[in-house]
């Protein structure tokens, strides 16, 4: 066994007395952890200057950006984590309840998933986040970040862990992994891990997709559309286009693919490319779109499929809202798409007819997002299609157990002839065994 | 494009058309299936005759009594088709409505997961069960069922799939795997299959787990413990015991490991050893139970982590109620557990710490099951801790994706100074576009 492994098991056995802490008990660690965040800044800046200068000129500019701590961000994490205090507990909450028979009652009660395991890239405000969203839902959580910002997520960790650790928490319930192969090891630990939360790029969601047989809940690529119906408030749609591209363009819930119907391409296409040009957007178009604006790039097939994350747009001309739907379902990521349209009807269509995790109608797709959501806090956004789905709150840390209170009850009795026969009856009822 | 890859890519382009079924198209389909499969009962028993014949003396004999059909169980197959007829239709519930701002909300609305896999065993009636709870929830489905029951199997999916799609259901919506290597050729299709649903051995669901990308829903293993509390009811005790042992010990929600408390130990295990006798039950026990019951067989370390699913039972002394936590949580696949106790603060600490599927208070464990837990049909029962865990219906086919209807807001207006600040008001509200 080793240190690792070690870790991970004692993390797991955590996982019981975590999933039964007193909301005072966290939400005592969540303002230690907050404290202690506060007043150590000098010490997790200066951990996270050394990272900056290691990485200067070797990383892209986003990704070094992304890696800062200063103390506008280190107030940020702290203003996190005590919101974070302030959601409501989500644990021991009654979801169903259901008379079986005669004093035979079942309930449905949420409780934490357990032991999780979240992968990130050089973002180090994703371990406040992360680590208080799962501490309130009673849960345990293995870390591993981006080697880049590995002495400013040790110091973040270090600190956060041992405040929440002076409240009372189980210091195991928390692990940081340090190394590539400390993360390799643990996709091999499904007896202990539940859920594996990766958030990066495609290629490396696939590869830990494809050696672990832990569940696997996360987003691959943000490939995201928006199309413009002919019944649309044309000013509308070029706002909600340019917004959807330009307001923040190397995240996922930019778009990378616009769809404009042909009964207003002619109109249309000219505003809107040239507002994208004026913003610096390269602009890609299809065999219509460049013969209306012939002074744009041709769009090639790989194109439809690339999350660009940066100001280039691919534009297409289609003919119905039908070829708009196809064209989403084939060539979309599943994330989010928008209409922008004055017809109900259509919007109804659109939005029971895309597959995609968030269908908007006359909004930007850059609303996708758990704090626009309201959830208070983000885990990440989840194009899965089980458990969680979209922006994922401390809802997508929750599973439920069903608890049966009986009086002696046996099944022989319900079989046979002269069987009892249930009730089944909803009732609006809380588990008394809180 | 083989023959398979091409029917699951047709199914999953059905997907869409088959999530917006009128409710009305749904049911009437629904009917056609119970009244064809009823019609056409000599055909598919014929063909069941055949399968037996062949399997005769080379499977073993709850298996081959498993597989038969007769008309007995046509009649159950078509009375468990239109009980689903009466279940709600759960496609395009409002689960959650969110103010974000005004004129800007925020819809949770639920929707059928899609494409999925089922692979079980020699049962042919899991076809009908599936189909028909695949075919209200919206989903389409592939099946692989038992090589024993081909003939069966392809008789009973023939028919119902002719009879739905008469009136009015994609014919592609439906697909049967008939060869192994049809199932191995479909864990590759992630991108066309969301979710697989594996019922069988512990080893054939991790080998699913270990050779796909896709979700993998189910459960691989069903050792299940009763812990008899020192302050019971005694005849309880023995009743309950007694009933998770024998009722139908075939199953996955027979108990295995039955764990006494020290303190009533000599005066309790003496009844149940006789009455497990009495029935036919080989009891293994540890030494304590041996030293006070000696004529009984020795449980080895093996047996605490063995699914007998037979008429065997291993029992251990334990000193008290977090003892008997600590084994169950380290021994049992985490399917169901049962406390017998008269001391309800006992109970609540049993049930939030057990971290298992299904935890139970002074009743049988066999009620752990769908058509008993009132979801009148079963999909499986799921030991995973995300998505749906225990005793699964047609919730665990469903997803929810996020509906915004804004007037044209965008990500711009809500940033920087003089941002908008968002309301995030939870609503009583049902999504507008139906």
């Amino acid at each position: 066994m080793t240190g690792i492994t070690d870790q991970i098991k004692k993390a797991k056995s955590a996982t019981v007395s975590m999933s039964v802490l007193p909301t005072g008990v966290k939400n005592d660690a969540l303002s230690n952890m907050a404290d202690a965040l506060d007043s150590k800044r000098g010490y997790v800046i200066g951990e996270n200057r050394k990272d900056l200068e290691d990485a200067e000129g070797k990383i892209p500019g986003p990704m070094y950006k992304r890696m800062m701590v200063d103390d506008a961000k280190v107030d940020e994490m702290v203003r996190g984590i005590r919101s974070v205090m302030s959601l409501e507990d989500p644990v021991g909450g009654t979801m169903s309840a259901t008379e079986l028979d005669d004093g035979l009652m079942l309930y449905q009660v949420r409780c934490p998933v357990g032991m999780l395991g979240v992968v990130f890239e050089s973002r180090p405000d994703v371990v406040p986040q992360i680590m208080s969203l799962c501490l309130k839902s009673g849960n345990c959580v293995a870390f591993k970040g981006g080697s880049e910002a590995h002495r400013t997520i040790k110091a973040i960790f270090g600190v956060l862990r041992d405040a929440a650790s002076s409240a009372g928490i189980p210091e195991s319930a928390f692990v940081l992994l340090e190394s590539r192969d400390d993360f390799k090891e643990i996709l091999d630990l499904d007896e202990y891990i539940d859920l594996l939360i990766p958030r990066g790029s495609n290629s490396f969601v696939r590869y830990v997709q494809d050696n672990t047989r832990i569940p696997v809940l996360g987003h691959a690529a943000g490939i995201c559309h928006v199309y413009i119906d002919s019944e649309c408030d044309q000013d509308m749609a070029l706002s909600v286009a340019m917004d959807s591209k330009i307001q923040y363009p190397a995240v996922c819930n930019a778009v990378e693919n616009i769809l404009v119907d042909s009964a207003i391409a002619e109109e249309f296409l000219p505003r809107l490319i040239s507002s994208m040009k004026e913003n610096g957007v390269e602009v890609r178009g299809d065999v219509r779109t460049k013969a209306i604006v012939p002074d744009i790039n041709a769009a090639s097939e790989e194109d439809w499929f690339e999350e660009y994350d940066d100001l280039i747009i691919a534009i297409k001309v289609v003919d119905s809202l039908e070829d708009a739907i196809d064209f989403i379902n084939s060539h979309s990521s599943h994330h989010t798409e928008a209409i922008i349209t004055n017809n109900m009807q259509k919007a109804a269509v659109f939005t029971k007819m895309v597959d995609s995790a968030d269908v908007f109608v006359n909004a930007s797709t850059r609303f996708a997002d758990g704090y626009r959501f309201g959830k208070g806090a983000e885990v990440g956004i989840s194009t899965n299609k089980i458990h969680a789905r979209g922006p994922m709150g401390m809802e997508g840390l929750m599973i439920y157990k069903y608890v049966l209170i009986g009086n002696g009850q046996v099944v022989k009795d319900y079989v046979g002839k002269d069987a009892r026969q249930f009730k089944h009856i909803r009732k609006d009822a809380e588990c008394p065994l809180r």
